[in-house]
């Protein structure tokens, strides 16, 4: 049996009631690889930030099988992205909640694949799964990165700790996806332009901060790396001014997501600079994109999904202009890894 | 006063006894900057893998200041890294801690620094402030990483959780000095054929996995592209295989950590790949570098130290082939930022 985003709010009430007398629900770990991994970001900083007494953290699924946390068992929720539900290190964290009798919930976009016998809930996300992700047809509030949010919302929710926002959360989950097709529709000139004046670089950075800092990691890493082959590396803006700023020059461009809510100052900082010393900034900002109607109390947690959705746009047009078709590989799913 | 890595067993006692009837320690928050953050990641993964009870998270000085977790407060200890005592960012993280209650860890190299007024405790820790860090001379044991290590470690054992493997972790301590001279010892012929082959090279990527992925951070962004003016990025070896392996090519060039321990098979996996497809690879081993005198339950937590030590005998090659010193910045205390 498959569940959706909808269901999500009854499955943590199952689990609670099934660990209430075994000592209830201690921790909450977020597994996954690559985009599936960044797609749980957004939780990783809830979980931080709203949180004082569950447990959490965020690991990649091999780093997770291999160099388990020592609590992982009964108490613990392993919440796994797996978007096709075949990937092997992940399936094996999953076979491992389940030998350790933690409650597993699997994210996957798929009903049907290998993982799915291993986890308690499989629930089904939205994902656009048109060419280059164009159709923007689909329900954003049930895609992955709000999936993983739920969960960690409605843990806190309904655990002793309680999480006051609950209301204003899911009025912003309602108003996503609007949000985002307005912005994927204003940026569809500027992607163009982007596009031709970044088609013959070899490098660009992604920079970003807070809850949001996923996206700038998965655009740095499934885009620009695997789909682009261009060297690239995702910047947190406070960690700028420590290192990575001195590679900072007219040539090299610079990719920033401006987010809305409490890290906006770090981004702030970092564009203000970047405006003095680089040349070639593309610039997404939250509050310009629109995001601002939803309550300044959970803003922070809705940046992740509105960037990641924007991306696409600037994707198509790069790799149209680049002749470099995102679905190109040389490596993935064609030689032995 | 100021204190020094001897001393913390007692300042984590001390805060114990003082938060008893506060309810105790709940939380350990590990803040810095660059280096200084990725100086406390070991701590960051030991807290990750063997504490069940105490909430801890890793966050960049001003997202800390700007995102504050809701728990933060009497019931926190805060251990902030600040190198000269003088970063603004920590310096209002520390601040905060005052602020709210927190017992606030200072470590630093500086006895008397802007940051000090605000720390409960400052321990002073070890560094090779030598040219570029070559004399190897200081007891390494006594360096920032471990201090972190040691609040972490004492903090779980002195608490009802307790640590088992308490006298193998100082046991190591006690060795990795030796480990550490030898180490740098070992590879001073080849850090010169490494600079050789790499002074024309634009872009360079670091990577590592575990506790040890600090290093791979620190090395990519405050030599690499702080000293260096490199494009670099540090790839979890986990990761690798979803996304960022698709660069790889004849060309690239990779300088990868292969850690004993735990996730010692991630970063294998990363290699043999690496050995197939790319020509420019420097292997830094913790198994041939010495590592492996550390018994098997704590090694994981000493690959970091290992290789952050090691990486200068190549930095001070690179620059030296390059004719790019390693104090050379553009930005950095130059400009306003």
């Amino acid at each position: 049996m498959s569940y959706n985003s909808s269901d999500i709010k009854r499955i943590i009430a199952e689990i609670i009631e099934a660990k209430k007398d075994k000592g209830g629900v201690r921790s909450l770990y977020l597994v996954g690889c690559g985009g599936s991994l960044g797609a749980l970001y957004p939780a990783k900083t809830f979980m931080e930030k709203e949180s004082a007494k569950i447990k959490s953290a965020w690991i990649n699924s091999s780093e997770f099988v291999h160099s388990t946390p020592k609590d992982f068992g009964e108490n613990s929720i392993i919440l796994l992205a797996c978007h096709k539900g075949n990937t092997p290190e992940t399936i094996q964290a999953a076979k491992l909640g389940r030998d350790r009798g933690a409650a597993v919930i699997i994210l996957t976009w798929l009903e049907e694949s290998e993982i799915v016998e291993f986890g308690d809930y499989i629930v089904l996300y939205s994902f656009d799964a048109s060419p280059d992700h164009l159709a923007g047809n689909i329900d954003y509030s049930g895609e992955k990165t709000l999936c993983a949010l739920y969960v960690a919302v409605e843990l806190l929710a309904q655990t002793e700790e309680g999480y006051a926002n609950y209301d204003k959360f899911y009025e912003g989950a309602r108003m996503i996806t609007t949000i985002i097709r307005n912005a994927r529709n204003h940026v569809a000139d500027r992607a163009k332009e982007f596009a031709m004046a970044r088609k013959n670089d070899s490098v660009i950075y992604t920079m970003g901060s807070g809850a949001s800092y996923g996206a700038a990691y998965m655009e740095s890493i499934c885009i620009f790396m695997e789909m682009q082959w261009l060297d690239s590396s995702s910047i947190h803006t406070g960690e700028y001014f420590h290192g990575p700023f001195e590679i900072t020059d007219s040539n090299r461009p610079f990719m920033i997501q401006i987010s809305e809510g409490s890290t906006r100052e770090l981004d702030e900082r970092a564009l203000v600079f970047l405006k003095k010393y680089a040349k070639n900034i593309e610039i997404l900002d939250a509050k310009e994109l629109g995001l601002s109607v939803i309550d300044g109390s959970v803003i922070d947690y809705f940046n992740h999904s509105l960037f990641n959705n924007v991306y696409p746009i600037y994707n198509h047009e790069l790799a149209a202009e680049r002749q470099h078709p995102l679905p190109t590989r040389r490596y993935m799913w064609k030689v032995e890894y």
